[in-house]
């Protein structure tokens, strides 16, 4: 993360006092919350990282969904057809990246996923969503699988609108935070540390950036 | 990936004719090409992901250095002392994760990777950098090493200008790409794509976004 942006002038604003580890986590937070409730905010987006079936790593962008500061849980949506339901089936880790250009803090978050299909917790997340949203669950093509590359590609009729069908596509994906590697840059020298859980204690160590 | 973006309706730009392998590959290209050899451009700061010592994912931003069509490599520069050196030491396989928010252009990009340090490649790569750049790698402080928590945090100094310092602490990694999964999204449907290579003959397929 060598001189990624230009230098500004911006204070550390999240790694400011690191022999508090409550109140370090708590600042951390503000951008989790920030990510899963405002559509326009950097950490709506995170890479999630995951080891793929050849054991190397495989990577894509997620949508932040929800954010649970008590639970230290992180929620996604996606369909449990996709590769990426596969791959946390097998291996449970996972490594979020995320990323604020404006305050250039980067966060890298490795947590253990846990699936939620047909359950009440996928049905809340699911009854949470916009109409229009549910609806992009019902489409009849299978993520990652093969199609006829010679056909000319047509564009996929919009699905007829099944409540029933797409909710049987939709999973809901709850990650609980083990780990978080924080960097903040900073033209006079960047900050880095690591938060790590034991049950809910969390500890704190200072790390070279 | 689903609704990510505000719906707009530019045209699909990179996989738009996936019966010739060669030119998609080539429109491919100019993503990783614009990436590069433009600092503003989204595809400057890709995500990392590699298996970590521990067998799960890891992930950090890197800064793409160098595009080269014809060898398939993506470079970037690094610490020789930072973590995902002794990662990729020890499994090569490495995914690159790109996105262009104006194009709605997804790559992810699974690559073999080769450590140079201390050899020509790394020599021809450090040279090419402006001076303040190759003083960055001068620094005492081991990336990822622990570091005192309770003193407080002081600005390190700025390192004298030793070159040959500098050369000792950097490396050039240079990826070998073998796969890449690409996703266009668009309002009347999304494309997605694998490119595989088998030496240096490259197959499509299509599959389901």
């Amino acid at each position: 993360m060598r001189d990624i942006l230009p230098v500004t002038d911006q204070p550390i604003l999240a790694l400011a006092d690191l022999a508090d580890p409550v109140g370090t986590w708590g600042r951390l937070c503000r951008w989790l919350t920030a990510g899963a409730t405002t559509p326009t905010h950097p950490f709506r987006w995170p890479v999630l990282s995951t080891v793929a079936d050849d054991g190397g790593p495989d990577a894509r962008t997620v949508v932040l969904r929800r954010f649970d500061h008590a639970a230290r849980q992180l929620v996604f949506h996606t369909d449990v057809r996709s590769a990426k339901v596969t791959d946390l089936r097998r291996d449970a880790r996972c490594t979020f990246l995320f990323y604020d250009a404006d305050d250039r803090l980067q966060m890298r978050v490795r947590a253990v996923a846990a699936i939620h299909h047909a359950d009440d917790f996928a049905r809340a997340e699911f009854a949470a969503l916009p109409p229009h949203n549910r609806a992009t669950y019902a489409s009849v093509v299978v993520p990652g699988e093969v199609e006829s590359t010679d056909a000319p590609f047509v564009y996929p009729p919009k699905p007829p609108v099944d409540e029933a069908v797409s909710f049987g596509h939709f999973a809901a994906v709850a990650c609980v935070i083990e780990r978080i590697d924080a960097l903040e840059l900073h033209p006079s020298g960047h900050r880095r540390a690591v938060l790590e859980w034991n049950g809910a204690e969390v500890r704190i160590k200072r790390v070279g950036p």
